[in-house]
């Protein structure tokens, strides 16, 4: 028989109305993996768990449009650096040292810190991929990975056959909560014959593409140089578009960029801290959002970020983009929690799962604890949530169908052997 | 006999050295209001009270220098708004419905929030300043107070004679807690020959003068029209700045109000997520920096921000000016931790009091919990404090030797009744 959960006298911000008028005041009936009715909910106290949803705000869970999850082991490693002094002399010969096992336990300390600020499915491209899959199909996290691929040098088509078996392996696995992509990591990392490799590939496992696109200035202007046309068109050119894709940044865009991407319904990652920390610039949110592209938020690793706590992600992006327009009425509180939710869904493909909360769709819910000062008065609880609560203010997860975490504690990891044991294969790569 | 704390076996961020060599391993010893030694301690068990320091990190509370603390009864109620429908529609008719009682208890659900955010020093300019400093002294935290003064149709002098008696009766209360200062709003709300009486005033009371300044390009602009210069030159001209003045903003700058800012060792009081969220514009923080001008940090009142957590706006002010300057390299993690105690310190001219941990200061001390998956692991603990922290990771805070907060349990404060209360009266100004 499936277990059954009732989330019992909640608020619920269900987001599937187009505004905040979209809050009920009800329960949520889980079955298995499924929300099963919305609104009041008749039950026998003898085949369910309750969870009390009083003084509780239910929302979809957040979903991270564009991570990599093992960085946390480089989390202040190097801070406040140039971009290219930060990958050539820090990030990347601490990468090389990097094993199966570091990825692992970096992902698990990602997948930790996740689910207690509020994260019910994340966006991965990262190596040593078979350990990221194996902590989240432990850890009870929902996500869409990829093996980044770096397309010089590579010898016997060794990322693109690892790729496949991965694939192969993964996909649909952990009860449906692991999906998978391929992921070329960048139009400069990836020539043409070989983005044209990952594309056959793509068409044969019918997947999607996960890549960074348009992120810097710099690879605006080498891209230019090399090919004679911006990173958007180069890739559009070659056909990479006509792909379910995902394409993490898209800070460097012309109007015909914006233009192709609304064509080729390219979803869109947008990553607010790391584009600030790196000071890779302010992607044109606001008018992809005008043009109709679907847009949703990521953390990028924690080396450029330092958390991927989605709260902040959301409180960023409405600000930053406010600032950078010189107006405050672009990006307001609900249209950045679409973003966080219902659109990052879209993005990332799987509207048809997530996203909102809806009768029929996964279970991925999580409950705000609204006994906060910080949340109070509650003129306007959608205000508050994007503007004034913090990841902690996450009191209890459900994915999938599975509670996560209850009143803060993560049931599925255990907490102090993880930290331990990332604070130890942190160490070794120091070494 | 003065009361003894020893917080045991912490790490000791003091904030005194130049750079986050600074962090020892050790204790502190706290008699009275003040720290006594900072290393290793000896001390008898029967004496002292001991506070396990175990896996935390002891740092200066934050300074938050500037805010609108009762403004917390407004969080939530006008956001995404352009700025002048936002005050003339929903913040002004409201706060015309504030009275002494609402002002009293919207400080309180500050005050908790400040505290439960790692916060010891406010700087506050509002009304009803009796029932902000009864707060204060209640709440048991650290507080530079100013009565806003406005100066058109000022019959009577009134806002003078309220500020001055407001200062006779509390500066220097809640056992040296209390300090005061004027606090003309604005230049575009105070003309020349108010400001004149104000600077009388601030002469005759010895006290130093909180003042918005160049927060707006409209500001900038409307002054420039009226009085032929820029906001900064326009006070400086008159003489508002040979005083010790607190400026809060100063958003839109020339060189030249660079300059007279540096010479006349103006504090400036930076505000990046009320800039941001209004879309005031980027204050060139890393030139007035580099000019040595002392710049702290401050939230703004919560109807801007909406939070009063000063752990957000140190992050933000590092990724802002990154960003804005297109250069990962300013506002480093320590430079923006600097900004938020020592320099906080110094803006508020509080510096001989608060702003370091070191012998014969006044002990403002916080602990953060380590032990948090986000503070893992521990390459650097100062950029994992700047990037990845929340207000929620303080553990415990001590402001003036009185332990306010242990384990996140506000002692001075009754919660639940500050949140009632604040409710209810936030709820009065809607009817």
């Amino acid at each position: 028989m499936l277990k059954k959960i009732i989330i019992k006298g909640a608020k619920i911000l269900t987001m599937t109305a187009y505004n905040e008028a979209g809050i009920i005041n009800g329960d949520i009936l889980i079955e298995g993996q499924y929300i099963k009715e919305v609104g009041k909910v008749s039950y026998q106290v003898d085949d369910v768990e309750i969870i009390n949803g009083n003084n509780c705000l239910a929302l979809p869970g957040l979903i991270n449009c564009h991570t990599h999850a093992a960085m946390t082991l480089l989390r202040g490693y190097a801070d406040d650096m140039e971009l290219m002094t930060w990958l050539e002399e820090k990030i990347w010969p601490r990468e090389a040292k990097l094993g199966a096992d570091h990825v692992y336990w970096g992902s698990m300390l990602a997948i930790l810190e996740m689910i207690k600020s509020g994260t019910t499915t994340f966006t991965d491209m990262y190596f040593f991929m078979d350990n990221v899959a194996k902590a989240v199909e432990e850890g009870g996290i929902r996500a869409v990975l990829a093996r980044g691929m770096i397309g010089f040098n590579d010898q016997d088509n060794l990322t693109l056959n690892e790729s496949k078996s991965f694939i192969s392996n993964w996909h649909g696995e952990g009860k449906g909560r692991i999906k998978c992509m391929l992921g070329p990591h960048a139009p400069y990392t990836c020539p043409p014959d070989y983005l044209v490799k990952v594309m056959d590939l793509a068409q044969e496992l019918k997947v999607g593409i996960h890549i960074h696109l348009a992120e810097t200035k710099q690879e605006f202007d080498d891209i230019r140089k090399q090919y004679g046309k911006t990173p958007v068109k180069h890739v559009y050119d070659l056909g990479l578009l006509n792909h379910p894709v995902l394409a993490a940044h898209c800070v460097h865009l012309t109007e015909e960029d914006i233009a192709i991407l609304q064509e080729c319904s390219v979803g869109v990652a947008h990553n607010p801290t790391s584009n600030m920390k790196l000071a890779s610039g302010m992607a044109p949110i606001p008018q992809l959002l005008e043009a109709g592209i679907k847009v949703g938020i990521g953390t990028d690793g924690t080396a450029s970020n330092n958390n991927l706590n989605m709260f902040e992600e959301l409180h960023l992006a409405s600000l930053l983009h406010k600032v950078s327009w010189g107006d405050p009425t672009v990006l307001p509180a609900y249209q950045v929690l679409q973003m966080g939710t219902i659109f990052g869904a879209q993005t990332v493909g799987l509207i048809d799962e997530i996203g909102t909360i809806e009768v029929g769709k996964k279970a991925d819910i999580i409950l705000i604890d609204l006994n906060k000062p910080h949340l109070y008065p509650s003129h306007d609880i959608v205000a508050n949530l994007v503007y004034s609560a913090q990841g902690s203010d996450v009191k209890t997860s459900i994915i999938d169908g599975q509670i996560v975490m209850k009143d803060r504690e993560v049931l599925t990891i255990d907490e102090e052997k993880v930290i331990y044991e990332a604070q130890r294969y942190a160490q070794k790569i120091m070494e």
